[in-house]
């Protein structure tokens, strides 16, 4: 194990890459291409992994994160983010450079597209199946209708498809919600497939979220997946059903500051700007951020029970032990966390750190340099 | 206003020194030194507009941000954080360069200081006075004794004097509700100055937290105040009642990107990894990450009636507004948002630009370099 001074947050470069072939054997077992979304990474050398796996296509959250992705060489990228009117002109410089993507939900930004776009790009309509963020309905064919006749009578837009995104999953808590969730996504889907595929005969259907591309076997009609989390997963997804513990790819190591018997609780240096504030609520209705684990040579334990990242101001988290961690444990000691929501972390800690001694660059370090 | 293209952190540069110099002000009036806590903004730029108004002492949270802040030129810093040993090397680096205080709250921590300290620094005892993170109960003596005993058998351990930081008044919801933690942390504070005094003629009582500072009037025994919170304010601090809403020096610019009649929600481009997910609890129960305010051509308004940033996915917002609200605002808008809290905004944003389009630097860009 590498020396640990103060919040660090590790990676299992193994488990990282088991997890990339795992999810890209599997697309091609299913016959679906594999668009992985690179917003939990957004890192150049994770984003290399992934091509050396074979993945081509890429997703991404912003037109920012676009450009950062194309200048390590990604041709074909779709950010699945309904497009912002302010960022045409950057929108334009990507267009004219690589293959792109954009979502679309509405006629208007349609309209404003095939008015202002200057280089051929491939449009997604957003569908909201029932996680109720953005996206049309799938039965309000009178608009998804006019923002295919704007796409029609457009020389630079391109239909690629209907998009989802079932963001619903990850607060799933067992496998029948998660199958629940994508079964009726899929009819959606189908309907939207019977009813434009002859005047559209190359559109795709195209999925994201990890637990339905984890833990489904049916991917009739699906022709794209875009998971994400699935590269580090976490406490999140573990509690879905999308993962073991094992699988997961990173943790955080804290050292243990204070110590508090008077009411049972450890005090660590890692907080909210380590963690993020993302809570995880356990079946037991708690709220956690996080569960420890033993740092051990190779990498760190799965979960202990009852031992939890129970609060976090900006810099301290404290940690609510059984009785037995509690009187082993002493100030000094440095703890693993499996973080509720690994891109947070991965986001605020500007990228982790492989159990090699690896830093794994990450887009926040130059994001300034991007106007983000 | 500066064009708005994606989620930009405004600063009020004007309304930002306005809150640095109420607080001068009010400390010198008071008689009490002002240690500001730099955790707050990260920056040296603001920090230098500390300085101009005569601010000497400063605060951190971590050694990593000590060196920082020593790196522009401050000699006198306090490190509000319980000492981590792992960290005694650069503790050294930076007790053998200015004048540094660091925070204990064992004897074991002493003990660790005694034999490892290289170069004359500051102790302060740190109490806690019911906030329930880190410190000693006030009437620990026999700690608190130990303590001072390995202090005043090193060379290099000085007695500061006694700290504590009520960050429970960032819930309070009211003045009786501040004025009461202030009160019982008073009392404790003053039955350790009459017991220690004598022997620690030069020891100082040492207080934090903004709600108290900016609410109470009475600071008797009290020498040293830390607030950090002020220089921005938020939300948060605003239903504390520990400001205005026109003291609030920062909001969020973020452009609408999709409307939804059928459960009158407004998304924008402006997420957890801009905002963090830290919620405020409003009197009547609903958590909400900001309330919105109009943009104006010089800053903007005061937080509009029932229009609330009510959910955050990674880049994602959504807006719960009132009908008249929703029915004037269309996708392409750039609302303002007050965020629940500031400094945790400032950090993922790595620092605000002014209503004049400066940028203004923040640790978050540089932080790597301090292994951090």
């Amino acid at each position: 194990m590498i020396k640990i001074n103060r919040p660090t947050l590790l990676l299992d470069k193994q488990k990282c890459l088991s997890n990339i072939n795992f999810m890209v054997n599997k697309a091609a077992t299913k016959g679906l291409v594999l668009r992985p979304h690179f917003k939990s990474h957004q890192s150049h050398t994770i984003g290399r992994w992934y091509r050396e796996a074979g993945v081509e296509k890429i997703t991404v959250s912003s037109v920012v994160m676009a450009e950062y992705f194309m200048l390590d060489g990604w041709e074909d990228i779709a950010i699945a983010f309904p497009f912002n009117i302010h960022e045409i002109n950057e929108t334009n410089r990507l267009a004219s450079r690589i293959k792109l993507h954009l979502t679309v939900c509405s006629e208007n930004t349609a309209n404003f597209l095939a008015k202002n776009i200057t280089s051929p790009v491939g449009v997604y309509i957003k569908i909201d199946a029932g996680y109720k963020r953005t996206g049309l309905q799938s039965d309000n064919t009178r608009e998804i209708d006019d923002i295919l006749n704007v796409i029609k009578s457009s020389v630079n837009l391109n239909f690629t498809g209907f998009m989802v995104h079932s963001g619903e999953t990850s607060k799933a808590r067992s496998f029948e919600e998660v199958e629940k969730v994508h079964i009726d996504a899929q009819k959606k889907l189908a309907a939207l497939k019977r009813r434009y595929k002859s005047s559209w005969p190359r559109m795709i259907i195209s999925t994201g979220d990890t637990p339905t591309a984890m833990m489904m076997e049916d991917f009739k009609g699906i022709d794209e997946i875009r998971p994400g989390k699935f590269v580090f997963f976490d406490l999140t997804q573990m509690h879905v059903g999308a993962c073991d513990p094992s699988q997961i790819s990173i943790a955080m190591a804290c050292p243990v500051i204070s110590k508090h018997p008077e009411r049972r609780e450890l005090v660590i240096y890692g907080g909210a700007i380590h963690f993020s504030k993302e809570q995880l609520i356990l079946p037991d209705g708690k709220a956690v951020y996080g569960q420890i684990v033993e740092l051990t040579p190779n990498g760190w334990t799965d979960p202990l029970e009852d031992v939890y990242l129970a609060d976090l101001s900006q810099e301290h988290g404290i940690i609510r032990p059984n009785k037995e961690f509690f009187e082993k444990t002493e100030p000094g000691k440095i703890l693993g966390i499996l973080p509720a929501r690994a891109c947070l972390s991965v986001n605020l800690m500007q990228g982790p750190v492989t159990l090699e001694n690896e830093k794994i660059d990450h887009f926040a370090t130059v994001k300034k340099e991007y106007g983000a």
